[in-house]
């Protein structure tokens, strides 16, 4: 009785209740354990375009580690200048997210890893053998490979650049160090709007440690429909033509639900939603009150809503280039025109 | 007297008479001065992808630094799929060039910079101006060209890529550390290879720091005519259809007159003359001893000269990740579909 009526004092204290920083370790699944070799490899491979059938895309093409880990456009651009249909999610924090893609189509890092080589309108891989007989021809790689995991597999591949994704956390965020004590880290219009994002409901679902949702086990995805109210805004953003999550299991419950999205950073990953179709963070903010909680918001709640989003923002750690293992005397992708 | 004579002497007993090895400082206009604050602007404006019109092309997408400075493609890709007429050549020790493009269109790394943001085919800018606004929009960009130029302009970004592009000098290769002095720095294999180097007749043209040229001032270009001498390789690679410095001129003289390309680094930057189109240095060497030389080399000295050319390749040293500055709230590319 205690310890509930404690529940009670923090819950009407602190608006931050459902909300978490963030913490100092990421899970790891236990067939891929870190090594400092495995995310150096990890590394090279998440930013060698010589994935991609042509050498033109890599990992990195659309998931800019050096930016916010997005491409900032609606939707990416692959080989042969063609546009995929949805926006790139932010690979930095992807280590605490319980699945993958917009449609949770992938349960790990690993899993998702898999997928853009060999989608004909990402890297344009033709097989998963196709990429091992390129790597295998790297001398460099095919000496870390087998240091590492024994042999060059497409497996190997995936669980060496999801390893390396495990590195990519932002730290130190005005809300984390305002979380752990530091209470002038956040702005008070900041803190108005941190308080408005609990009242008005969207900690109902952006909540726990990366702000999509609760702590499942990995591989479970927290998904909710969208848009769930009608507003003109789902029209003009053409929100609710992609099926999302009914494209992946053809079940009717799941027309128009989605992973719950992160936060973390979200006023550096412009542009908004599945669809990239909204390039404001304020406009965002309007569009999900309303089709999300039936709500339209003040000017005055969007600005402070947004100021505490702006306080998500964290620090990107700094990083060595990889260098990208050569091979000498000739080109894997010179001989295609 | 005696001068001359030492002079015969040395000739005589050293066959890299013509070349030498890379030196420790590169040439630096007097109107571009180096520091670390350019530096750092620079490497972050040439990786920055939205130099270009939608956001997916930098610098680095056809000059990949992590790699051996060039993209391995016969040509590169710009926005929307476009393909270029020619290689990239590499942006590794181009500081040492005294002339820029495969037709010397630019004397400088500056005024080099400054070609690809606003060609409709490489990053299809629509003007300075354009590239300026966009550059005026991301506070971060604003602040460092304010502290280090006092404005931001179209020629004070070309300054400061071109002030990273001074950076990016290969040191130690086999061939260095042999020219100064540790005799086992390279193979027998590489050492006979250098002496059939000059004595089959390359390093008339490719002597000097880079191998492509005498050490004429800046702005000055090493022209060569290629191919020479006609041979069934010149068809079958289609070495003659780009007419080069005509282009540039519209001099007849110029007809298919190229800059010596630098060979720092030839082994590791397949494929290989301006249009890319022979992907093996063995092949390259074949095809140069023939059009250029008039000669046919056996197997052997085909093996040899590329044994040499391998001890070009020197080390990248490493590098951090530039971050690039964000922009809070919006995308400047992500209106752009």
């Amino acid at each position: 009785m205690k310890r509930f009526m404690t529940a009670i004092v923090i819950l009407a204290s602190s608006p931050a209740l459902a909300l978490n920083a963030i913490p100092d370790g990421v899970p790891t699944p236990s067939d891929n354990p870190m090594s400092s070799a495995k995310v150096e490899l990890g590394k090279q491979l998440f930013f060698d375009p010589r994935l991609s059938i042509d050498g033109t895309v890599s990992c990195n093409s659309c998931h800019n580690v050096m930016a916010s880990g997005t491409d900032n456009r609606p939707t990416s651009v692959g080989v042969n200048g063609q546009r995929g249909g949805r926006n790139a999610p932010t690979v930095w924090n992807s280590a605490f997210l319980t699945t993958q893609f917009w449609d949770g189509r992938a349960a790990t890092l690993e899993d998702q890893a898999k997928g853009p080589p060999l989608n004909p309108i990402e890297m344009g891989m033709p097989s998963e053998q196709a990429v091992v007989d390129r790597l295998s021809t790297i001398p460099g790689y095919k000496k870390q490979f087998e240091a590492i995991f024994g042999a060059v597999t497409y497996d190997n591949m995936a669980k060496a650049i999801a390893a390396y994704e495990r590195t990519l956390i932002t730290i130190n965020s005005p809300f984390d160090r305002y979380m752990k004590g530091d209470k002038k880290a956040m702005s008070n219009k900041a803190i108005s709007g941190m308080k408005r994002f609990e009242q008005v409901g969207c900690s109902s679902c952006h909540n726990g440690v990366n702000f999509a949702g609760p702590a499942l086990d990995t591989g479970t995805g927290f998904f909710q429909k969208f848009p769930v109210h009608n507003n003109p805004l789902i029209a003009k953003y053409k929100l609710a033509d992609d099926k999302g999550r009914y494209e992946v299991t053809k079940d009717k419950a799941d027309i128009n639900t989605w992973r719950v999205p992160s936060l973390r950073n979200i006023a550096v990953t412009a542009p908004y939603f599945h669809n990239g179709a909204v390039n404001s963070l304020g406009e965002a903010v309007r569009v999900m009150a309303a089709s999300q909680l039936d709500k339209k918001l003040s000017a005055t709640e969007v600005d402070e809503i947004v100021a505490f989003l702006e306080s998500l923002t964290g620090e990107f750690p700094v990083q060595t280039m990889p260098r990208l293992p050569d091979i000498s005397g000739s080109s894997l992708v010179g001989a295609i025109k």
